[in-house]
């Protein structure tokens, strides 16, 4: 089978497409008709009647004509008017989903230092691709079954290893793979939650927890984050004020600040957290642009009342949907049957397949050490950059890809950054990362999506057309 | 790069592998003791530097030793013993989860006739590779990056130019891909339902609608279906009397009586749906085994107070997680913001091209046609061979892989397929169907999971073993 459709000359094809095309539009086929016989149309255009059969096949998947088994091909109904008419855009409020979607939407022409992640080309294509030619070349099953309810037992025992050498005991059965780092929080929330119980979170914090935690019909407090995690005072004041269920928070380059958790905080939080039986949710998903790991509040608990979330999407791929959570056997068994009753199944077998292979063969290693230094490079250079520009990052991060920064003159992030947005850069505001709104002149830049050279006059403008503070 | 590892030696690699494998078990290298240098070790060896680095890589990401950048490679911690350690399969009541977890987590000794997917060679392969090989000579971004909130739009177009030759007009802005059809459902369901709601489903349907349903805390009402759909008459009642907010169904190919929806039930369910302000999801995803459509609430409707949901997990491939919903505008904004929220982003840009390629180019549709008269075939095979052991089908489904059969002489189906487990042959007795727990003699058979010739004799075995009815 392989290649047949690449040897015929496309040309051929799309002549016969396009005849078929026109006398639809010129009503000489109606809708509802049939097509000509493929041998008897095959015959009238002089091609081979397996080019007729590629081109009758093409337009009915695209809908302009239908295959009836065993009958032939008809003209398919009226194209509806809504196909051509595109939607404008919506004008929304700077909310924790704003830096989402206008970043996840935005046009190619738009510039993104307030995205999530890193440029396509940062990103290891040729280890994917050698990943994905090897796994093309295995089994059928791989490509078309369900995998295991707990994902891909090959991804899970790696990891589990990998977790070991970092002093952190975990079965393989106890890592659930799931699509995505929030997939995984998320299913963790359904479990551990109930609607109207108190959730506590880093203020500031990663905007989508927020959404996430709104979505779970809970109520949210904030702690401030200081430069080595919560403040451990005001975080025990929470717990007795509040009596959460669940702290949330990233320990190792926390975002948006950069900073990560000291072993005295880490070990304070787990006390206290102890004392109040509050569980807590790592999102380690920068896990692996540190240089060295920094204290983990799952490696300190042994995973009793933490539970370690990670992901591929900001180190390999976030097109390759692959997520996992580590947590005690019991919980994994009652997140099995949450993932089952609301993914049927895990993550794509194809996708964990694809980091399996890359985490394997080393490639994933090599990226991240390239990585790390390029990085490291950028941050450097991006913060000399906003300093000319008045703007101070306020943390200096040991790694990854954020500077969390002050505005000069107490400028307003959402108004700088709504001026920004007419010159097509998404920024990233202090306050949709605040849950008590107390971040309103700072913003997080992505120092990997600040290469182009207009960046800086787009922000300068936007700094001066902002309005000024009261 | 390509190529650069499969063109070395792996012997070669596992030879310096296994040498320290053998110094780090004997206790020559300590746990934290920095390994040989990459030049002195393959000087030792007899081997080239880059073997060395591979050697080191590849035992780096399986944890056992570590890389820490510029200084080299040490010994990790020691193994865990709990990965060593199987745990034992836990014994579970036969309740909505109990097929899926069988199902999913057999062993590959295990034979599946109660499972709800074809097996892997019954999908088309060839076409998955090749249009996952073309994706791989395309760009960075497609392997790399997010996708676009709704998902990949080249792929919404098509699928809205076959609504419309279906005679649904929907933009393509109305349609939202998804990593499953069930993760479509739960995202709908998130959006329309509060805890306490009360929802309506088929008696008997899918089991994990009611798992599903359960994780969203509400109440559910049963409603008997009949060769047409729905009791019209008892649907009316039950909205009358339980003010659902929504309705969940399958219409063509009902899961698991295998019956389509007549048009004048259709019609009726939608004329109380609205006297009642109920919402309806109408999950299709065995919409492309019909030999023709069947009517469809959705064009009924036209996406006002229905949602389509549709999925390719059935039809090409479980493994590339890709569904999608088609619903009002005004509600796709909302469940944009939820998938953000809960999922970051839709489905795998990598997974809705691949989908988006065998659909293209008529391999999709040359399967279909095949797998249907396929499916015909051991539909009727399957049947006389169950009617040999006195299991009779109570529907002749016009399409798809189920057959909803009664055992002889009121024989209890979940004592049957607990006998049948013994066997390691997985069955769906038919109460994890059905909510009121009504249907206790029936068991739902998939065809395309009956080609092993020891299945009838276990399964007589089972019906005989299974305890008689008192």
């Amino acid at each position: 089978m392989e290649g047949e459709d690449e040897n015929r000359p496309a040309s051929r094809t799309g002549a016969v497409m396009d005849a078929i095309r026109r006398r639809i539009a010129s009503r000489a086929l109606a809708p509802g008709e049939r097509l000509p016989s493929i041998r008897a149309f095959a015959a009238a255009m002089g091609v081979s009647p397996s080019t007729v059969v590629e081109a009758y096949d093409r337009l009915a998947a695209e809908g302009l004509i239908r295959a009836r088994p065993g009958s032939g091909f008809y003209v398919a109904g009226a194209l509806p008017l809504a196909l051509a008419a595109a939607q404008p855009p919506v004008e929304r409020a700077v909310d924790p989903f704003w830096v989402s979607r206008q970043s996840l939407d935005a046009t190619p022409d738009m510039l993104r230092p307030g995205c999530g992640w890193l440029p396509a080309d940062w990103m290891p294509g040729a280890a994917i691709r050698r990943a994905t030619r090897a796994l093309l070349r295995t089994d059928d099953a791989l490509l078309a079954d369900y995998g295991a309810t707990r994902g891909a037992p090959a991804l899970r025992r790696l990891l589990a290893r990998q977790f070991a050498a970092e002093g952190l005991e975990a079965s393989p059965d106890q890592i659930l793979l799931a699509a995505s780092g929030t997939q995984a929080i998320d299913l963790v929330c359904r479990f551990l939650l109930r609607p109207g119980d108190t959730v506590v979170i880093d203020d500031p914090c990663y905007f989508n927890f927020q959404a996430l935690l709104r979505a779970h019909r809970v109520q949210v407090v904030g702690v401030p984050y200081t430069a080595e995690g919560p403040d451990v005072a005001r975080f025990a004041e929470a717990l007795a004020a509040h009596r959460p269920r669940l702290y949330v928070t990233n320990s190792a380059l926390h975002n948006p600040t950069g900073a990560s958790l000291s072993a005295r905080v880490a070990h304070r939080v787990l006390t206290a957290a102890a004392a109040h039986d509050v569980k807590i949710v790592e999102d380690d998903i920068f896990a692996d642009f540190e240089p060295e790991p920094s204290p983990r509040l799952a490696v300190l608990d042994g995973l009793s009342r933490v539970v370690r979330i990670g992901s591929f999407s900001k180190t390999l791929s976030a097109s390759i949907r692959c997520g996992y959570i580590a947590a005690r056997p019991d919980w994994i068994e009652g997140l099995i049957d949450l993932q089952v009753a609301t993914n049927f199944g895990g993550p794509s077998p194809l996708a964990a397949g694809i980091v399996l292979g890359t985490l394997s063969d080393g490639s994933y290693r090599k990226h991240l050490d390239a990585l790390r230094g390029r990085l490291a490079r950028r941050r450097r250079d991006v913060a000399a950059l906003l300093g000319g520009l008045g703007i101070r990052a306020v943390t200096e991060p040991r790694g990854g890809f954020y500077l969390w920064c002050r505005l000069p003159d107490g400028r307003d992030g959402a108004a700088v950054a709504r001026q920004a947005m007419r010159e097509k850069l998404v920024l990233a505001p202090g306050n949709v990362f605040s849950v008590t709104q107390t971040a309103a002149d700072m913003m997080r830049f992505n120092v990997a999506q600040m290469g182009d050279p207009a960046i800086p006059d787009i922000i300068g403008r936007a700094l001066r057309a902002a309005e000024a503070p009261a």
